[in-house]
Order: C-alpha cells, then structure tokens, then sequence
C-alpha cells in the first residue's frame, strides 16, 4: 500500500509509492509518444476486459455491464496512487508523520470514441461526463474514510495523460488536502473580515468589470482570473453560490456543461488543441455548511514550464496577462453546430 | 513594468507580465530544442556585448570588464520578469490587490565552457560560483525595496531552462514570497512546540537512522527527505544552524560546493544527465535572528510530469521511496579525480 508523508516543516502530504516503486532505469530519458495503438487501447469499446470492472456506466438498458455499447464508462485504476481497501492507520515516526494511502482512484472514461476529446465532443456528451462525476462523487461520499474527491482531467502527455483515450480521473484522499485548505482558510479570513463570500465577490467585480469574462450563460460564467498563474488560466464559476458541486441541479448541469464545452472548445481552435489540466474546486466531503468555498472548475493550459523561480518561491510567472488572454478566447470565432 | 497580482483567496502572488505579453502564436506547439549555435551563445566568451554590462565577473586582475577571460560572470537577466528601477507601489483595484514589479533579475554564467554543466565542473570551478552567489546575494541585501533574494539553477529544457551555457539566476522579490513564509511559520511552529528548529532535529534523526542520507561532509550533509515530492529529490543541509546562506563561513562554503558537486555527479551518473532545477532556500533580507529557519538547497530531477492531481490538492506522487533513492544514489560509484 503507498504511504501518506507529511512534511514536518510545511505540513504538506506526499504520495510515496513504497513498494513497486520506480528504479532509475525506469524513467525515460526521452519524452515518450503514446504507444499503444487504437486495437490494443484498454478504454476502446471491445476491450472492456482489460480494465476492473466498471464501476458504472451509460449503456442501453438490459446490456451487460464491461461489454461494448456504453457511452461513458467508469472504471477503478488499474495502478492506483492510493487503494481503496483497508482502514486509515496513523502514526509517527521520531519527528515525521505517515498515514497508510488508502483512498480511491478512478478513471472516467469519457466517449467510445479513441480519438476525440471534451472540446469536439456534444454539449450532450459532456453534459454525461459531468452527471458520471456527480454520480461518483456522491458514492464514494457515502465513505466515511474519505475527505476529498478530486475530479480532474490532463489532456495530453505533457500534461500528464498516459493514454490518449479521452479520460478524466477521480482521487479521493484519508484527509483533506492542503490546498484545499489554503483555499478554504483564504475564503474564511475573507468572509470574517467582509461577510461574504469572496468568489461572490470576484463574479460581481468581473461581471461589472468585463475584461477578463470570456462567456457567461443561464447559471455559469468563465473567467480568466486576476491573479493567473498559467497563460490563458480560466475559471468555470457557478453564479448560485453553494460550497460543493454534488450540490449542482439539473437544469444547472445544463448549464455547467454548456460552459466547460465551450471554454475548452475556445482554448483548442485558439491555441491549436493545447496540452492542459483541468481540476473541480469543491468543498471536503460532507460539508453541509455552504460557507467558506464557492465550487469551481480551474482549466490550466501548459503553455510554458514550471521552473526553479516558482518551485522555491510558489510565484508564477505568467507571459500572458489574464485581460490579454480574455480578449483572444472571446474573438475565437465559433460555428453554432461546434457548441451543439 | 510587470506586475505582480496577489491572488484574493490564497494570497499567493503572481507575476504578470503586462506589456509586451505573449499572443497565442508565440507559444510552442512543440517542445523547443535547443536553438543557439554556440558562436552566438550570448554567454560564450567574445559575446560579451550580447548581454546586459556585467554586474560581477571572477577575471585576471587588471582584465577590463566586458571581454573574455573571466571564469565566472553576473549579468542582469536581459529579459528580466522584475525591474530593477522605480519604487514599490501598492494598491487595491476592488476587491484585488496590485503591487508594481520591482524587483531584481540576473544571471549567473557558471562557466566560459558552453558544453559543461556543473555535476562534471572542478569542485573549485563550482565553490567559486557559490563565491558568486553570495556576493551578488550580499550586494543586494543592501537594496531596502527588496524582501527576499531567490537563487536557483533551471537544468535542460524540460526543467525551464531558454539557454544551455550553464546558469544559474538570481530573482529578487519586493516581499517574503508565500512558499518562504509557510516554511517559516512551519519551523516557527515546531520551534514554539517544541522549542527546537525543525531541520536540526531532521539533520539528527537523519543521521541516526542513516537509511535516507546519501553523503556527509565536515560540514554538510546530503539526504533524501523523508516527504520527496520529486524522485530522487536532494536536499543539502548545513550541520551548523543558520538562517541565511550569507552567513556562510569561508571553510563552510568549500565544504557546501564539495557537497553539491558530487550530489549532481551523482544524479548526473544514475540518472543519465536528467533535467533538474534547484533552489537556495535561505531567510529573507536583512534577518537578524536565526530562528525559524535553517538555510538549505534543494535539488528536484525533473523525471516525472506533475498534473492535474497535484495542482488541484498539492499533494505529490512520488513514485520512487527516497529510501529507495538514497540506496541507489550511495552505490554510485565514483573515481577520485570526478570530486576533485
């Protein structure tokens, strides 16, 4: 089972892979293309037997789960960064503190299609992702070990995807994550000094404002934030403020699906189908308060590298500022069947 | 000028660049190689006309500034991300706060041979550049509007870096960067705890266990710590307790080249040469207490890509145990003259 490390200085957890874990001949010494092809891709209809089996999936009613036919398909990782068996064991060592990595890892397996992605996809189809999101999110919050999901998708090997089969991953972690708190202790110094709710704030400064808005509809509105830390850095804000997105309605879902498609359809005909990570801000499972987080969706271009100036200072250089960006992705010129 | 932008909810600052900011079609859609010639290396010597006026240079005394026969030079950064003129002014803009971007970039030309890097430089050839390192760190602590002094080494490419002449950089800050205050208020935690400073105590429970250390010197010692969030992440500590890396004794600076040498010589030869970046962690400017930290450099093999996951929570996945790490990084074998 992996270990949970905390830093005894800054109290950050790290995943460390005890066992199998990587020798030096093990990294590759040359970026890597993906290798595997179409026939032999494990999430290509056909191939369902060399994942686990499925966790849930949109398929024609009456049609055996892991056979083809489904539209979106979920599945445990086959290499978990933390597993889903045993309980949370704590303890210390002289000065450090360790926790045993149970957790969950998932992968979402977004369309049958190999060679698509949420950009190209229907408004429908993403719209579908979105509902698998919320329908394991609120599973595995029935888990009382877990504290956090994360829901995220890296599109593009530099971005961190392994297969180019268009997926998204589910973490769920023992704790809740440091930057999560960070997020959620930044919004409460906020909300006891003001009393309100600071990304209420930021969407009412920017809808006023409207330089670094690039699209808004009937619930949501995305944003290339003030404060950007990557070139064209663009936040999905839900207007109606609620701390978790298992909180989202229907007719929100619409919406929100609506938003996202758009966005990153925007980034791909404007930067040419760019590498990117895309994370779900939401609050730690179980929260029932809708103070101190105001859900949201962060998608992260990788345009530029991340180096030795933000890795000892955690300040990011972005060559792009955020009005700039804002008024590129809203000139994008989009045929109305591309956002259908 | 740029900008620098402080993030509502984290308080985390970015540096923005304002004018002059890349369009999208100035972003790679592949990974670059590297492009210079070396007879137009701006940092070849002969080239010396192709930089800023140099700032410091290690040269035969009496050689004029500007020409060739240095060994060691510091130029300002021609395309710096902070201006080195103007005052540092705040203000608010709505709920955002702004800070213009004072500030200090330079670079630190390790060598006149283009092709070397530091892990295969003599031992003396590297303690000079820490000679540089500290003179320009001392040089600047001088200048009141800055808080903090970065110095850092991008390796390859893939880990940042726009040239291959070996380099280092120098950033100087107008405030504490938020990565230099949590490790400050962590080890200033511990210490109110505990009443001790949380590095000594990892120094000493290090080399009472023995298993993560990978070199010890008179006065240094090389570990891979306990939370790596890199694979084969290094950090060298110096025994002495001290805040800032200015206050570097003469036998102590021989001693911390020494050490930094073979650790890169060791990574150099396990890893086949891989991308890497360090940083001096050190106090801010002007600290007169020694309290609250513990000056160190930390040395991160860029061998893995972080993504999605590790931006939405801050939590590494480190896939190899840096137990696994020290083990391998201690059976290199190394011939007397490789150290000398």
């Amino acid at each position: 089972m992996p270990e949970l490390r905390k830093d005894p200085i800054t109290q950050e957890w790290v995943i460390v892979a005890v066992e199998r874990g990587k020798r030096p001949s093990d990294f590759p010494r040359e970026p890597r293309v993906f290798e595997i092809p179409t026939r032999k891709c494990p999430f290509c209809p056909g191939n369902e037997q060399s994942t686990p089996p499925e966790l849930l999936a949109f398929r024609p009613p009456g049609s055996p789960p892991n056979t083809p036919g489904w539209w979106v398909r979920v599945v445990p990782n086959k290499y978990p960064a933390l597993a889903i068996e045993g309980e949370v064991r704590k303890s210390g060592r002289g000065i450090y503190d360790y926790m045993n990595g149970v957790g969950a890892h998932e992968v979402i397996i977004e369309s049958p299609e190999h060679g698509i992605s949420p950009a190209i996809m229907s408004v429908k189809q993403v719209e579908d992702v979105m509902w698998a999101y919320r329908a394991r999110y609120l599973d595995l919050e029935g888990d009382h070990r877990l504290k956090y999901v994360l829901l995220f998708r890296n599109h593009k090997r530099v971005a961190g995807a392994s297969l180019e089969h268009p997926h998204s991953q589910l973490i769920a972690t023992p704790m809740v994550p440091q930057d999560v708190m960070a997020e959620m202790e930044g919004a409460t110094r906020y909300e006891q000094y003001h009393e309100r709710c600071v990304y209420c704030d930021m969407i009412s400064q920017e809808l006023d404002e409207g330089e670094r808005v690039v699209l808004e509809n009937e619930h949501f509105l995305a944003i290339e934030p003030y404060a950007s830390k990557y070139p064209f850095e663009t936040w999905i804000l839900p207007r109606r403020h609620r701390s978790s997105f298992a909180a989202i309605s229907n007719e929100e879902q619409t919406s929100f699906a609506a938003a996202l498609k758009e966005m990153l359809l925007r980034i791909y005909l404007l930067l040419d189908d760019p590498p990117y990570n895309y994370t779900l801000h939401t609050a730690p499972t179980r929260t029932t308060s809708d103070e101190h987080l105001h859900w949201h969706l962060e998608i992260m271009p990788r345009l530029t590298i991340t180096a030795g100036f933000e890795m000892g200072t955690g300040i990011y250089i972005n060559v792009t500022a955020p009005e700039l960006a804002a008024s590129h992705l809203r000139e994008v010129k989009i045929a109305a069947e591309q956002i259908a």
